[in-house]
């Protein structure tokens, strides 16, 4: 199995990134890493990683010129051909590597994944798929999209409904994955008129004994709810999904950090939060979202993730971990099957 | 001071909004309430929680004889006028009283005041605004629109942008509050159309020497930081703001209940959970969102609020304290004046 990682997208350099993919080769002996990006930079960072060890050969440096900023629109990656984002896509095209992973430009990594690899046939509009912790201890909850759209039509959300429940099966293993409409209600009548007509479709769907009568839907599911562990999939425009996911991590940040401040106060606090360490680790190791990772830009034609430009060793370890299953599961081949038998 | 409160509109019947009323009347001496709704109920329920003590004469009962439900649209507090709802708002416009709290249906509400009391002059949509804990220790933010409305304009987002201006500054004392536009980025360029309308028109009426330009607008705030304490004022379509509202109030309750969890583990971690009680409940305090209490309904003729249908008689209590400050400020008509002396 050969990934490419295109480790010129972080906030922070390509420090985090090569250490992470180190850490990666080391533990999984049949993963290759490609390490696209400015090979001058990338040396002198595997020199500082690896002091005097020698670098493992599942490791390969792809070096390049260019560098798309975060600040890039969509077809930066199609004018800098020779960019580390670009380069990394162009080994997925021409199958020399069987996924990718960046923390690059959203936009720009879209409109290269588009124009390079194309959407699933069927599939009009890829979207972005986290896979979140949930209140019930090793379930887990699929949401999407929650950021490659803005707006989504009815059309959209019945086939993210569908690369989901088919993730689902497959991957996770679960036979009838429930499905979730992010909605301001649980009402049938409540939220905006694409939200309204996709319950409509969605039930009417579920009640016929049309091809997709197999979709699972358990009607709206609230913000609040999100991580209740409710559904396994939770459906919504790109927008909404985003203001969602970004929500409930700024929430969970936020409070770890009231905790940490509160248990500094003193000696005695210091020595309580000693002894609650065990409690706590649980807990942060399940919802900080530098374990959970980034996401899968499902819908495309190959294996592709995001993680945040943020990211530090542990997100980019966790994300690289679910781009290897998800290439082990072979899940977009399983996407494009399914869809194709059904049209 | 006088407020009507609905008590008819809890999920969990009168009870907790009763106990709520009492507490409050018993701590603020200068605050009457008009319990409106059953009477016989509000009877029973208040000889459960005096015993055998007097009533406070403070509190006086308006008896209803129709009820609004969750489900009722925004026509139905117009067709039923003797409900408890309906009823309370009619207090407002008789000026009866001074302000009004319900937990009822939103629509309702919604419909009843635009109908019985109408909009501020030179306000064409009001907006539920909630006053939210920050980062920064006796630091809030106001979000508005949090969900009376479902999409805005970009006029509708300015006039939220110049009532929580004005509601800042005199209600808060705070100069000049700084204002920021919900977005999934800080860049000028992302987002949806309406939002990025939106910047453009504030950047440009901040830079201007208009009658506006005292507003102090900071850019975009991802819903990340939200709660960071980084501005005074978030401005944001309803259903943005719902789902941010939501998922943050989700987020903090979920963790709440694992830290709880974890806790009650066994004896050791029940220990701990002693010890630890003193850091938990300033945390639990700021960010537990029954103290937070409810959200002003701004821009309507009457200082009206709206709390959770899941309230219990500590989010009551919360939110009648607010009321009764927005009272004793005499909000609304700081606002109307302010509003009329610039158009």
């Amino acid at each position: 199995m050969k990934v490419a990682f295109d480790v010129m997208g972080s906030d922070y350099g390509s420090l985090p990134a090569i250490a992470a993919a180190l850490q990666v080769v080391n533990e999984f002996k049949n993963v290759n890493i490609v390490l696209v990006g400015d090979e001058a930079q990338i040396k002198g960072n595997l020199q500082t990683l690896l002091k005097n060890k020698p670098m493992p050969s599942s490791l390969t440096i792809k070096g390049t010129t260019q560098v798309i900023t975060m600040n890039d629109g969509p077809l930066a990656g199609i004018r800098m051909t020779n960019s580390s984002m670009s380069q990394a896509i162009q080994l997925v095209k021409k199958n020399e590597v069987d996924g990718i992973l960046t923390s690059g430009s959203t936009a720009a990594y879209l409109g290269t994944c588009h124009f390079l690899l194309g959407e699933i046939k069927g599939i009009k509009r890829p979207a972005f798929m986290p896979i979140m912790p949930t209140l019930i201890k090793d379930q887990q909850v699929v949401l999407l999209d929650v950021g490659a759209n803005i707006e989504n039509t009815v059309d959209d959300l019945i086939s993210f409904a569908l690369m989901a429940h088919i993730y689902c099966q497959t991957i996770q293993s679960i036979f009838r994955p429930k499905i979730g409409l992010l909605n301001i209600g649980t009402e049938e009548n409540k939220g905006p008129e694409v939200t309204k007509a996709t319950y409509a479709k969605l039930k009417a769907l579920t009640q016929s004994n049309g091809k997709l009568s197999f979709l699972n839907f358990h009607g709206n599911i609230e913000p609040r709810n999100v991580l209740s562990g409710e559904v396994d999939i939770i459906i919504c425009d790109g927008y909404s999904g985003n203001i969602v996911l970004k929500s409930v991590e700024g929430m969970a940040s936020l409070l770890f950090t009231l905790i940490k401040n509160g248990y500094k106060k003193n000696i005695f606090t210091k020595f309580v939060g000693l002894l609650s360490l065990g409690i706590f680790k649980n807990i942060k190791t399940t919802f900080d979202y530098k374990n959970t990772g980034g996401a899968q830009l499902i819908g495309i034609n190959g294996i592709a993730f995001k993680a945040h430009g943020s990211s530090d060793k542990k997100s980019y370890y966790s994300t690289l971990k679910l781009l290897i299953r998800a290439i082990e599961q072979d899940v977009t081949n399983k996407i494009t099957k399914q869809i194709e038998a059904l049209s």
